[in-house]
């Protein structure tokens, strides 16, 4: 990939935007002027016989578990050197530009490690319940299987996903401003069996979960969102959880920062305040322009970003019938309608979801239109269920200044130039 | 894995029926004995810090696309080396047993290859769409992109699947007796979009699709199943389709018989009456035993069956809260019901079937119950949203004959003995 991360043109008032006009919008039936030249010309595609047409190929036996097409060895998971000191202590991305619909696929999704990837064997791996319950227990894997299990699709998202554009447009492509989120699903057991099994006291207001990695990795949730919807995890999209994703058992925590989904789970204590752990109170704290810092921001709010076309993706196929596609997602609950402007928000149309629409899930939306070829400036604006809706960076910046790293779901940029490239830029 | 693949135990007759008594069901709290068994016994996991706890593990850039753990390397597709003459012309089976949630994760999809695994360039891939249209059409990979998106999750079943359960219990585990279906999310775009671009002729009745393998897989296709709800797909989970599942571009045909699903789609030929190539006479037809066949059987009926406990997943952890897990199906829409019995057929009980329900997609149903530790013959029977009910394998051997290979989805038991390993057996 080209070095091509840095990407800070700042586009500014309306005399630029004027550039940019709407793009008219398909209203009946498609038409793919290309489809018709690839005959025409005397294709090698057509013409040729390729060896797949002639030979066979690998018999069944020699992949015993696949894996994707050498031609698509560029959809990988990417990190940023400059970005920590440590690759063990650091992130991937997402490849969001090159997936589509709502499902993740698990070699694909996200890592972020404060102390690596623990590898760690299920069979020396207990999760204990102590503190305050009237019987602390310990569970092996196996032990937890024989609580009744669930299944939900949902999204994860780190807090500090698209903390590196508070400041401005900052890295070229949606692998990198908004990677930090997938969408698989869970199967696991309802918290509220496992602590109900441990017995409650009735001071039990927070929960403690601590990871079994060598950075222990702790954080405070408070009871009545552990007894309302969260789940102790072993699989994800059908098979065992993947290492880096927290194997064997994980905490899933619907609609909260991707950092409270505890990996590697070995530990939950109960008791009646908030643990101020590090990554409570050093980390993943919000420090407004006032010197105070917000704590305990939960839940990830409404968002959405258009994966294609964007700068990783770009729009090679000239004018005529285009897909544009994007993701939404929100903390609350499901997405009740996602607008898409192409003119910088001069003009928004709304969306199609397509998709099954799963609360605390990626949704999946569409805006098919017959591009010009002018450039566009491209951006989603999602509405979730109970009403918020998706603010602009602007409007964050004016509310929470300019120190914060987490929670950005500012309404994103994309600039489409008239040779289908495609830059992350701001609008102001 | 223990070559105990064949088992043809037979119980026959009420009287050893008479020996399975009904386990009873858990009507409130669960109660997990062993859980509070490691915490006292000194266990090692507890009291010895393992490496995980104290050494930072791999950093974020060493895996770029990732892998399961080392510990589940025994979970992959198998196949069965006498089964076919060649692996090229072959089937691997999807591991049910170690599966959960609806989900298949791409690399355990199940493989069935007429002339093995196509590895496609999709530079140099096209789909033609010619005979009785306006216009034929040849379109790339590209080209088709920029069709309206549309995003399902279906089950994908070989008319074949349980194939080898027609003349009694031949397989000892659910991987080989029902493996062949797994179920992942598509995109792609609506093949309605795609031949109306063409314009169909109104003489256009069947259409036939041909892949782009050795084998240039071929079956005739109803116009107006391919008009209802038929894709071309390029993305499975989100990611592009795998190699052995067609990569780039694949057909869709939900509920249908998987043999029609074809692969590495290259062309889609309209027509006004089936081609009657050997996929469809030959081979996926259903002789009955007067010799007579029946041909064109689409449709993928109402099934289920239990995947954990199963053979390759017994109940090892003895007596007490027990959770029986299971996929059901339907060709026709959703499930509407599962029913498992624990005594072979003597006392049904209404399962729970959890997580997301959508039409021509699998569905997962729990019971949990506490078992005594006595043998069990469990089964399981599903009834659709039209109301199909899974019939017993008799049943269907008295509508069907004995000569059958395809299309059967009869009632599966299995024997779960009082140590907790479990065979496959049958009971009339």
């Amino acid at each position: 990939m080209k070095d091509t991360l840095h990407n800070r043109t700042r586009l500014v008032g309306s005399a630029t935007r004027r550039d940019f006009l709407t793009a008219g919008l398909a209203t009946g039936g498609v038409v793919v002027a290309a489809s018709r030249s690839a005959a025409a010309a005397g294709d090698p595609a057509i013409t040729e016989i390729q060896d797949w047409n002639r030979y066979p190929g690998d018999g069944v036996a020699e992949r015993p578990y696949g894996h994707p097409s050498p031609y698509e060895k560029h959809v990988i998971r990417r990190n940023v050197t400059w970005l920590t000191a440590d690759t063990r202590s650091s992130v991937s991305f997402t490849p969001l530009h090159a997936l589509d619909g709502i499902i993740t696929p698990n070699g694909l999704c996200f890592e972020r490690h404060h102390a690596g990837i623990a590898e760690i064997d299920p069979g020396m791996h207990r999760l204990m319940i102590n503190g305050l319950v009237d019987t602390e227990l310990v569970f092996t894997v196996a032990d937890l299987k024989r609580f009744p299990r669930v299944n939900r699709v949902h999204f994860l998202e780190c807090a500090a996903n698209s903390g590196m554009e508070w400041r401005g447009a900052q890295l070229n492509g949606c692998q990198y401003t908004h990677g930090m989120v997938h969408c698989v699903m869970y199967t696991g057991v309802s918290l509220r069996h496992v602590l109900e099994e441990a017995g409650l006291k009735t001071s039990a207001k927070w929960v403690l979960a601590e990871g079994a990695d060598a950075a222990a990795m702790t954080r405070s949730i408070p009871l009545e969102k552990m007894l309302d919807d969260c789940m102790v995890a072993y699989a994800m999209n059908g098979e065992a959880l993947r290492p880096e994703q927290g194997y064997p058992l994980r905490l899933v925590v619907p609609g909260w920062e991707g950092n409270m989904w505890v990996k590697w789970l070995r530990r939950l204590e109960v008791g009646d305040q908030p643990w101020m752990q590090r990554e409570e109170t050093s980390k993943y704290t919000d420090l407004l322009a006032n010197g105070k810092a917000r704590r305990f921001t939960f839940e990830m709010d409404v968002k959405s970003v258009i994966t294609s076309p964007s700068p990783q993706a770009p729009l090679l196929h000239g004018r005529g019938q285009t897909v544009i596609s994007g993701i939404a997602w929100s903390g609350k609950g499901t997405i009740k309608r996602v607008d898409v402007t192409l003119d910088g928000g001069r003009n928004w149309t709304t969306a199609r979801i397509d998709g099954p629409s799963m609360s605390k899930a990626l949704h999946r939306f569409y805006l098919d239109f017959d591009w010009s070829g002018s450039p566009l400036l491209i951006q989603s604006r999602a509405i979730d269920e109970t009403g918020f809706v998706q603010p602009t960076k602007d409007e964050l910046r004016a509310a929470r200044g300019e120190n914060s790293i987490y929670h950005n779901n500012g309404i994103q940029t994309w600039q489409v130039k008239a040779d289908g490239m495609v830059d992350n830029v701001e609008i102001s």
